[in-house]
């Protein structure tokens, strides 16, 4: 049996595509004691994705030139040498651009799937989901009745938080780019209010009109210009969640934010996090996502593109804004 | 007996200065009941009082045209109508620029000179420095051994800041404009590096330099192009305290920040905050303030312009970096 692989091939300047990425089979690795041998089903692609392959400062440890892309995912165990795993289960752990990775054990997760499906735990049992939780709740420090703004809300971490604020009792605006995403927002998750960026010449003065009481919490998923706005319509004693910032990866020369003055006027903490700081409270927020997924009042779109190949172009696609909901790679 | 005022002539686009101040003379007005009548001895001088009076959006209510300047100050009893005090006391209270005027007994209070001097209370004990108190100890949440960048180091709430880092085991950074300011820093609050930032072309460069190791808190008292140096330099983990943003007071078009990057990848919390929000406290930081006064760890210099009519001169002064130390108005 074969292990296709897409290795780093050259570190992207700016927007990772295809052309950074090389493509290459090998015969699987038969699991040492404490491995396990894995089929990849789903692979997460993620922002974060960038820092980690970048030419610039990265905050985690950075792929090596010609190894496999990192990426986390989700697959079945073919063989086990771990005596916790039988063939068959269903795992989440490092998998890799990699269609059939040897994992270590102890770095892999066994899928509950009596609290959600294998594409829950793609979606909104997922990372991304962790991130929205933690960030809204802990970093963003939610309460009922706040006035939520989420930029990059048709996103994977976007729409969860969407949702989180929403079943928290809060008043939710979304922001996102085209009408497809926008009507997404509109007419699946019902939101209080949308903006299509896309269709606003000034993004600041599209905040105001959605948001005349200003903002308790922005959820801040693409920096830039639009945290520029968001900044200028907080409250007194408003949360910045600064989760991403999308927006500036292709950048040049990046965005300059010109209204941190809200911060000393309006008393506003602006916080960013790292949802793996928080991996000893997964089980909480598993539990409060299974429990609202149950409830029927947590869902999430899956956006999956069929084959490991075209993993690259996914990435790409992330950048450009292509995905509505999860974004995901497929092998069947 | 006369009052002598200084009258909010015209609000100020960028920086204020006499020519959008009046000066007038009125008698006395003799207390009432629950009120004193005070002969006032230091006025406060503080980069938030432009706020107060600007044409743009202030956090607090705006002082009205031909109305006293607004300010805090020291000053003695002269005729008191409420029972808590005595003729001969000092006290400190909403004086504003005013040189006897009528205060409400229940908005005043009295110093204890046993903890510290009339100018200590003008100083060391007074809301520039519980400014620097709640700023790096609450908001900063400042640690032993943290190194620690302030800037506006050599100013009212900056030199109190450096020397609570001292107090707390820190390593201090501080940055001023000038030989004279770095002087001081350097010889009399001993700090462990300076940097002059008018004798620097390249201001995050020479941080990088003060702080080989990174930032664990910044203490930012200027914003603008310093600012975006220091967010280069954190740490994991670093608190930034937006406690003011001076540089920015005169700017026709506000500085764009562009290193906001670090917040994400850095897990980085940046907070604004206003003293008076700690009100509840100020017992608490008073006693700490005077505590470390009396051991002789805490000192601050007072640069006094003597002379009510001055006062205008004064706060130009202070956007101007012409002050070192404390500011204050001196009225004999």
């Amino acid at each position: 049996m074969n292990n296709h692989r897409i290795l780093l091939k050259e570190r992207p300047i700016g927007i990772p595509g295809p052309e950074h990425f090389t493509a290459d089979v090998e015969a699987v690795r038969p699991p040492a004691a404490g491995e396990l041998l894995v089929a990849t089903r789903y692979i997460s692609i993620d922002p974060a994705m960038r820092s980690w392959i970048g030419a610039g400062p990265s905050y985690v440890r950075q792929v090596e030139i010609g190894q496999p892309m990192r990426a986390g995912g989700i697959g079945q165990v073919l063989e086990s040498r771990a005596p916790e795993f039988a063939v068959g289960d269903w795992v989440q752990g490092r998998t890799g651009w990699q269609s059939h990775p040897t994992l270590r054990a102890d770095q892999t997760q066994k899928l509950d799937l009596s609290v959600g499906t294998v594409e829950d735990w793609a979606g909104p049992l997922g990372t991304s989901a962790l991130t929205a939780y933690f960030g809204l709740r802990d970093v963003g420090a939610l309460r009922p009745g706040d006035i939520v703004l989420v930029s990059g809300a048709a996103g994977g971490v976007g729409q969860i938080a969407c949702q989180i604020a929403q079943i928290e009792a809060c008043h939710v605006i979304g922001i996102a780019g085209g009408a497809e995403k926008c009507g997404y927002l509109r007419d699946a998750l019902k939101l209080d209010a949308v903006i299509d960026y896309k269709a606003e010449p000034d993004i600041a003065a599209a905040i105001r009109r959605a948001c005349p009481g200003g903002i308790d919490v922005y959820f801040d998923n693409v920096g830039g210009e639009i945290l520029d706005g968001a900044l200028a319509a907080l409250r007194m004693g408003a949360r910045v969640v600064s989760c991403g910032r999308i927006s500036q990866a292709g950048a040049v020369e990046p965005y300059g934010v010109r209204n941190l003055g809200a911060l000393g006027g309006k008393r506003v903490r602006m916080q960013g996090f790292l949802v793996f700081d928080y991996h000893d409270r997964y089980a909480e927020a598993r539990a409060y996502l299974s429990h609202h997924l149950r409830a029927g009042r947590l869902r999430q779109k899956l956006h999956v593109v069929e084959g490991l190949d075209l993993a690259p172009q996914a990435l790409a696609m992330l950048f450009s804004g292509g995905n509505t909901g999860k974004l995901v790679v497929g092998l069947s």
